[in-house]
């Protein structure tokens, strides 16, 4: 008879898989929608979930911290002296689930379906960041100790442009000193195909509410010979790009890095799933700046979308108003080095240099982030480049990602961290939309790969 | 001791003032807003309650028609055999009261104010077209006969475009035979200076439903590779107007009718009250089509407006969605001899030319109306003018709606009548809009216009 061995925490992994699926089914079934105040409680309730968590997967001095707005967990494992440090970074609340009749399934009620979990929130952030608090519980269910300390970050606020985060991550810079960073919130390029994201865009995003006439109008009585806002505010907006697909604003491009050829070579040979970018896309994909990949354009490149426009009369049936007002959401996708300070005044700047005589302009700066980007020859680049290589039996490659987490600008800046982004996504997992899902492998290589990368890690950074 | 004059029907009205005026308030606390599935049982008890009126008022053979929507109130009064016949026309439904949020009282709560009823309704149209049941009221009180026969027909689905009216009106054309016809459902030039419409604008209302992507993106993934259907109908419908204000519709331009130098002279002649055309439209004012002014952008010339757009993520705080859809409404409004049907088709062809590569376009033709012309010199204009100088002490001038009341062209096409406008409301009426007012006054001194019309009109039409 051989001895039993003592599982490795990634065989307990394996063996927990089912139980660590219902934990994650459990976690998105709250609807922590941090912009909707209606739903405030709800991301309380996340919080205090995800720190009982924390603290069953062995993490100690976990605490809910207030903010402003939504409270950040925190919770550390410190039990390596002389081992390198990392901080997890991630984040508990949710988009709004709108159009919410576009769900095939209840957007807080997960599903199981075809391998894949659907509800929001199931890989932007939630599944994604519990692959690191399920890592730890696996050491801690193996009898094992992590090799490296760990220092758990996170945030309730990411979907809202994370406005009290970087006043709390100065008020405890000193606990929250760490060799490097790992934040898994981002998408590999393709099922079972790792990839490591070493650049982000960062993001500026705007409301403009443009004013005509000081109230609404009988279209028939005044149309004609008043300003419609709506109209103008069209015309403005038509006027940001240029025929070339280029953004108008002044300035716009100047401080943007230009992409080398070595860069170039490097990013067309990462796999590009084309058929799901199409499918993603539809016939609306054919589009973009004059002179880049679609690749590039995703991810190298600067851009503008509006993402809500409204104003008038929208209920069923015909209004015949000559509205007041007249609104916009706009954002922009910025890349090293742009400042997203500055390319909202840029903007702002832009738009009220476009209104037509008699329409007013005002431009409101909701929110922003800094693009960032990360050396590629980092050590810890190597340790996750083993992990993802031992989990999903694939080397990674190395990509750009289009959205934007500024959180990786603002542990640079604040705590001289490099962040590893670890994703586990992929490109149709329908983030921010209805039907966002997350595939279940990847959810337990995910635990795996964590698990593989702190193991590596002190080799690496040694 | 002098014997005691009967009183006239105008002496009745003058001493029925606030009887008449409370019935008005009890007309308008009914939301009959004809275009909101919600409101069909009160827009059906507004038409029992006018039928009711009706009655009281001394007509015959009262009854109230369904049809496949909004009911029609028919009545009749045709004691005078040898004597013109008269047809009135009106409305009872009204438009919706959003926003709600801007009236300064309740839209069905009617409020007196500075010499004003401010409710929805108030003077579009059921005040005005209560002047005629009134006036009709005052005879019968006084003790008189009306000295023509009249027929009135009041519908519910004006404020629709009268989706039902124009069956009705052809299956019972042998019952409404008349000789001239007569509708108050427009506004005087200025307080006090009574007015004569003689051209009425049609209308083309669309909506336009794009769609980019097949489903909702996360615009930091795809932003910059995927057309933004928000985008992309914002730069359709900023290409629906020239630099000059011209509306590009290829075509639209082709059947106007040219104002020619003595109808420009004639109205440039009428009172324009500039002060209160600035208060309505503020800035937003000094704008049209070149070449023309205000006055004639208003009543002479088609136009193109956007009534509403919606798309993408529209409520608080920040979603970076790029959207699947947008949507707008727009609508145009024609002059003499454009055609509604033909306007529609065109701007319907001319937004799908303007769709970029990927956008897929769909237009609603949601309703229209024909413009409409009467000839100045008919004689019951005569006595509508005659009837005006009695009730308000100024002759009328003669001016163009910017409005459409495609029951004008109805009446004329189907039953040969010409329209005469006796209109009593105000440019400052905020038709359509937030806090709708009728003066208390013009309501008075419209019934006695329409007392003097109706008077005249044996003589003038001998």
């Amino acid at each position: 008879m051989t001895p039993t061995a003592t599982p490795t925490p990634i065989e307990h992994a394996r063996r927990d898989r089912d139980a660590a699926l219902a934990r994650l089914q459990d976690f998105v079934r709250i609807p922590s929608v941090s912009t909707d105040p209606a739903h405030a409680a709800d991301v309380a309730r996340a919080a205090e979930w995800l720190a009982d968590r924390l603290r069953a997967a062995g993490a100690q001095a976990v605490r809910v911290d207030p903010t402003a707005r939504h409270p950040i967990v925190y919770g550390e494992w410190l039990g390596a002296p002389g081992a390198p440090t990392v901080l997890v970074y991630g984040h508990y609340d949710v988009q709004p689930p709108d159009p919410v009749e576009l769900w095939a399934t209840p957007p807080f009620e997960p599903t199981l379906k075809d391998g894949a979990l659907y509800a929001r929130g199931a890989s932007d952030d939630k599944g994604q960041a519990l692959t690191h608090v399920e890592a730890l519980a696996a050491y801690t269910a193996a009898d094992r100790t992590p090799p490296v300390n760990l220092k758990y970050v996170f945030e309730g606020e990411e979907e809202i442009g994370s406005p009290n985060l970087e006043a709390w991550v100065r008020a405890h810079a000193a606990d929250l000193a760490a060799d490097v960073a790992v934040i898994s919130d981002t998408a590999m390029v393709a099922p079972g195909q790792p990839s490591i994201v070493y650049a982000l865009r960062g993001l500026s995003y705007l409301e403009v509410e443009v004013t005509g006439p000081p109230r609404d109008l009988h279209s028939g009585q005044f149309g004609g010979a008043v300003r419609n806002p709506i109209n103008a505010l069209c015309a403005m907006i038509a006027q940001l790009h240029d025929a070339d697909g280029r953004v108008t604003i002044p300035g716009f491009y100047d401080p943007v890095r230009p992409l080398d050829d070595a860069e170039r070579a490097s990013l067309a040979a990462a796999p590009f799933d084309a058929g799901a970018f199409r499918r993603a896309a539809g016939a609306a994909g054919s589009w973009g700046e004059a002179g880049y990949s679609a690749v590039e354009r995703m991810g190298a490149r600067p851009t503008l979308d509006a993402n809500g426009i409204w104003g008038g009369f929208t209920g069923p049936g015909a209004k015949t108003v000559l509205p007041s007002k007249a609104f916009a959401k706009l954002s922009m996708r910025l890349v090293p080095d742009q400042d997203s300070d500055t390319v909202a005044a840029q903007c702002a700047a832009h738009l009220r240099s476009l209104a037509p005589e008699g329409i007013q302009v005002e431009v409101r700066n909701l929110h922003g982030g800094q693009p960032a980007m990360i050396d590629r020859a980092h050590p810890a680049l190597r340790a996750a480049a083993r992990a993802y290589e031992a989990a999903f039996g694939r080397a990674p490659v190395f990509t750009r990602e289009g959205g934007s987490i500024p959180v990786v600008a603002l542990l640079g800046e604040a705590l001289g961290l490099s962040s590893v982004m670890l994703g586990f996504g992929l490109p149709d997992d329908n983030l921010h939309a209805p039907n966002e899902k997350f595939e279940v492998e990847h959810f337990h290589k995910g635990i795996e790969t964590v698990i593989a990368f702190l193991d590596a890690l002190p080799e690496a950074l040694a």
